[in-house]
């Protein structure tokens, strides 16, 4: 036997108990003639106690050890004379009797502590040494409980978990798919899914009547920051419901996860926002409102001053930061850095300061009289000593900059706060978004998703306008789920189709199967997806959802501990019919 | 609103309640002035009432739906005058009031009923019809309770629910991979994990003790009937631990599935049956004990006695299959024809009648007297009524033709109860075959298998005597699950990748990163994977796999209502740097 206990469970009332434990070196050291092991497993830390005088030898051999052996000894446990009130079992040690060395280890490429000196790429090499960290440890822990509190959620409410294949048909629309040659079938193809949408509306159309699954979904996108080829989804979808049925069913879901595993409660419901009101206060269709600073529309107020930047924009906006009009001109400068590099892009920034003494200071001082700025400061209900900053342009561009910078002035005021969590909903998206380009209508949402009740006539007329019956699940700036009520027949699907630009048979190609089964008696339903790794990420308090993710790719997507993807035999690709064109 | 109520839980004691139910047209009947529909959803089954005097107009758009519909109605609940105790709502009918179209349904290419009219093609065709069969909903809502019993039971248990990646490397070993062309490194391949192995035992490696996971896996293999290209496997990992641990730990979990799910209980402990007593037994290492009939060696009792046939033979052996010592000369015929199938591909049956009356009589009366028979019959515990069906040839073949002709005879003998469930565990596994045409050796479970401890010397002297540590969960002769204790250190998985025959480079290349792993403090380990597919199937009584699969393949590996695989873009072939070869 390897164990008797786990070397977390110990305390003082096993005092004197006979056991055997077994686990990782943690640290040895020496001290006053005895040899003390830290042994470590998932569980916890015991201290092992050696004395180097009543038997050298097994002292000796402790000594030997290194950091991440693999040790099984026997011994007794007593209570330590120098207590450790930082860990549970820091009340005991083991007098250790016998001891045996289960595996050695070489010394490890980098730390195995809280803060590693190993950097990403090495740390992502040797990942099953990573993963011995205890802050990568919690994030695996967390990320079962989720998943289980997830499960027994929402079986207690009588949906069924139902598996769908991964080995589907590609569809060559939204991201790309990572594609499987069949050796059956030759040049014919699988794909593996994006997400299991189809499916999932299939199922409603089954009877299946409420369904969850959390499974792994595939895109092959250029990678950015913190994309990985596959994630997990917890997709849901329920029949016979309305927006109504779906929001109250994942609020109560979402509650039920933050009381079980972050211990926090939300007594009121979620805010609504809907897309048009989050884009003109936030600039952001998932903005982060653990803090106000919304924007505000000063176009009125700023333009015919003789400003010709402004008095040209389309719309002029402004955020509030408050006491910061102590900012330098190095700080307003940098501020105007920031809002020009490429990911925002913005051509500059006006800045207000407020002075302390009721005094305005702005970098449009030769525009604009006191009076005029004291109206924006009004419009912002600003107060002596705050920031106020001012970007123009075309409408829709200049929010979404806004936004960026109001995240910026929130990140520096420590205003989002990570133990802090604001969820919300995001309601009635548009349906379509416009491509500026071609003038082509993309589903903003998917293409399976129905018009508002209310708003099907309005999908001739004036389809810029028509709002979907779509909605997101946002906390602290991160869209954690979204979804739709589904269109349920064919007629609307067909003209769906139509909008987004398909043909008639290019839409019978790709979704013939879906179109057919909505001719067989199709229920009206709805549903949601969550992004796992965000959530855990999110409860982790991590930046990147590879610290919650056992064995991530790297940016590039490379598997650098298995080093994949990889070079395949030659025979393999005979058998696939498959050449390689360099 | 849709719905107040399912369509299965109303009963008396909601007599007059005003409901609102959602769901499909079962059927419709009029009867005496009366309309019925029998309106269904998954959790049952309720009648509506339509009076056609009192509202005509409403009972005329009652009978004009059809099977299929969906419909919403509105009306009171009522006592039925004719009450139907085969349904759990069989007291109450519903008087409407108010009925709405939700969708209309062609006429289902097939009947949704227990005993559909529709073949295999044309319900996996449809199979989101297919999938409104009550038996279909049955088996996928056994799925879902027992993946939910499985992890409920596992984390209470400690065990982290902890997910491995899809897109890995390809491993040219045992059955073929699914691979993956990488769109950004050129003419590189993921491939799709035929199983979790090596990450689970990284995991372990990791410190994370108890693992398991419910997940995909993937096997490119020329399809047989009951074979599925994915497959979904329960997959578990415990560290610190040897057999005794893992097979106590997962009878518990066997045990409680079979309380949960089926409501049987098993007092004691599952048989333990050494994979060599299996073959001699049984004939198989799967062995049904259902029922006893096992095969007895009957050499030494039949040889040296001038019948060439089992003279020349390494071994004779024998089965009494009860009662059935009246077979005609017609049925034995049809015996020897069934042995005689390539799928058996024996030479002859020999078979001994032990009449009611004590005589004998044989299809070898010539070469043995009554005396001699007799002989036999007493070394098979024969009585007068009973049949012995004896073989003879190469000892493993005849013994595997035996166990299958032992099955046949318990299926005829109604000895295969499908209500009667027999589980145990085959242990003591050889840990190499001998592939007879090259004198290779393989692993017979895998190469991370650890041989039994105490026969690591044998590996040098003599390998094929090695007995591995290995072992298999049997229920009625189905193989539900198998695992073993692993090798945890790089010299003996050395000597095991030498024996496989594998070179150096060849194992550094494909496993170079486990064996590197094994030299960071490697914990002793062990596991085990369950086919859920298979165990679901067995607890539904479904003879296939595919019918409690939502989306099943068929055997050919297409799914024929998405079908797939098929043809991709041009554009999607050049991006993959890839071309066909026809």
């Amino acid at each position: 036997m390897y164990r008797t206990h786990n070397c977390g469970e110990l305390r003082i009332n096993k005092l004197g108990t006979e056991v055997t434990l077994s686990g990782w070196v943690q640290k040895v050291r020496k001290l006053g003639g005895m040899t003390f092991i830290d042994l470590r497993d998932r569980y916890g830390i015991t201290q092992l106690v050696f004395n180097d005088e009543t038997d050298a030898a097994l002292s000796e051999k402790a000594q030997k050890t290194g950091r991440e052996f693999v040790v099984k000894i026997n011994g007794t446990v007593t209570e330590r004379s120098n207590k450790n009130p930082e860990i549970p079992t820091g009340d005991i040690e083991i007098i250790v009797k016998k001891m045996e060395v289960l595996s050695k280890s070489e010394i490890p490429p980098f730390t195995i502590e809280e803060n590693t000196d190993g950097g990403e790429e090495i740390r992502l090499k040797y990942r099953y040494l990573d993963l011995r960290r205890p802050v990568v440890q919690k994030g695996i822990i967390l990320r079962h409980k989720m998943a289980q509190e997830i499960r027994n959620f929402l079986s207690n409410k009588e949906f069924l978990e139902i598996e769908t294949p991964f080995l589907i048909k590609s569809t060559p629309e939204g991201a790309r798919d990572f594609v499987v040659p069949s050796r059956m079938s030759d040049g014919k193809f699988y794909a593996l899914p994006q997400s299991p949408q189809v499916f999932k509306q299939l199922l409603m159309i089954g009877g299946y009547d409420k369904y969850f699954q959390l499974t792994k979904c595939f895109r092959d996108e250029d990678f950015r920051a913190d994309r990985q080829p596959e994630f997990t989804q917890i997709d849901c979808e329920m029949s016979f419901v309305e927006r109504e049925d779906i929001l109250t069913t994942f609020e109560e879901m979402t509650k039920h996860l933050f009381n079980k595993v972050m211990n926090v409660d939300f007594p009121n419901a979620f805010p609504r926002i809907e897309y048009d009101k989050a884009m003109e206060n936030y600039g952001s269709d998932k903005p982060d409102i653990r803090f106000e600073m919304k924007i505000h529309d000063i176009s009125k107020l700023s333009q015919n001053k003789g400003f010709k930047v402004f008095d040209d924009a389309e719309y002029v906006g402004a955020i509030c930061a408050e006491g910061l009009a102590t900012y330098s001109r190095k700080q307003t400068d940098k501020l105007i850095d920031f809002v020009k590099r490429p990911q925002i892009g913005a051509k500059g920034l006006v800045y207000v300061k407020y002075n302390e003494d009721g005094t305005f200071k702005s970098s449009v001082d030769k525009f604009y009289s006191p009076e005029d700025l004291k109206t924006w400061a009004e419009a912002l209900s600003a107060k002596p000593g705050d920031l106020i900053l001012v970007m123009s342009g075309e409408k829709s561009k200049t929010l979404t900059a806004l936004g960026e910078l109001r995240l910026e002035m929130g990140e520096r005021l420590n205003l989002r706060d990570k133990n802090k969590f604001a969820p919300l909903w995001i309601i009635d998206f548009p349906l379509f978004e416009k491509d500026e380009e071609t003038g082509q209508f993309h589903a903003m949402h998917h293409p399976f998703t129905s018009p508002k009740p209310g708003e099907f006539n309005l999908l001739e007329t004036n389809p810029e306008a028509v709002k979907a019956n779509a909605y997101d699940l946002v906390i602290n700036g991160n869209e954690i789920g979204g979804g739709s009520i589904r269109i349920h027949n064919t007629e609307m699907q067909e003209k769906m189709f139509e909008h987004l630009g398909f043909t008639k048979e290019g839409a019978e190609e790709q979704f013939g199967f879906l179109m057919k089964a909505f001719k067989y008696g199709a229920p009206p339903h709805g549903g949601i997806a969550f992004g796992l790794d965000r959530w855990v990420a999110l409860f982790n308090g991590s930046d990147s959802i590879r610290d919650v993710m056992a064995f991530p790719k790297n940016n590039a997507g490379r598997d650098l501990m298995i080093d994949a993807p990889a070079e395949i035999d030659e025979q393999q690709l005979t058998d696939l019919h498959l050449k390689i064109v360099k």
